[in-house]
């Protein structure tokens, strides 16, 4: 058991909102505010406040437009980001391995 | 993408230091509390927070008793949180293994 794993662990990826969020953008282009509050099944307010808190750290970016006069919101991972949530996956990753049953 | 992977996850045992603390335990018969926080290099205070979380949880016991005179602490996971614990390690498999670059 190596306790260092669980220090380095993001702390802005690790909450469980947050690590949800990073994980659909991963697997996505990018998706609508709409999109990720609906599959996450988050409130405006909680996903709004979750967003600040990637995008303060660079891991995602955040785009607004207009589709059909209705404004759009859009989110996908910086690079840093994509980087970040790699290195936390594969931290759990060792985490999993360790604590596996022999 | 599964989201609800990410809801399932114990909100106790998701913390950090917590996280840290049960993976001790889940590799030891028991530990002292002394073992944990210099393992984990935390401060009296906050290891006392964590394990008093996870025992109110039912997850960890906490036993007193003396040697050589001076007061000592030892900490083991009861079944409940050994369960507990597994079931968030599965978890954690599943989000790693859906992350996974293909």
């Amino acid at each position: 058991m190596n306790p260092d794993l669980f220090l380095q662990l993001d702390r802005v990826i690790h909450e469980k909102g947050r690590l949800a969020i990073m994980s659909m953008l991963a697997a996505a282009p990018e998706l609508s505010f709409t999109e990720l509050r609906d599959a996450l099944t988050m409130t405006d307010g909680n996903l709004t406040t979750h967003i600040r808190a990637l995008q303060e750290e660079g891991f995602i970016s955040v785009a607004k437009s207009y589709q059909n006069r209705r404004p759009l919101t859009t989110c996908s991972l910086t690079t840093p980001g994509r980087k970040a949530f790699a290195e936390y996956i594969s931290l759990l990753e060792q985490i999993v391995r360790q604590n596996k049953p022999k």
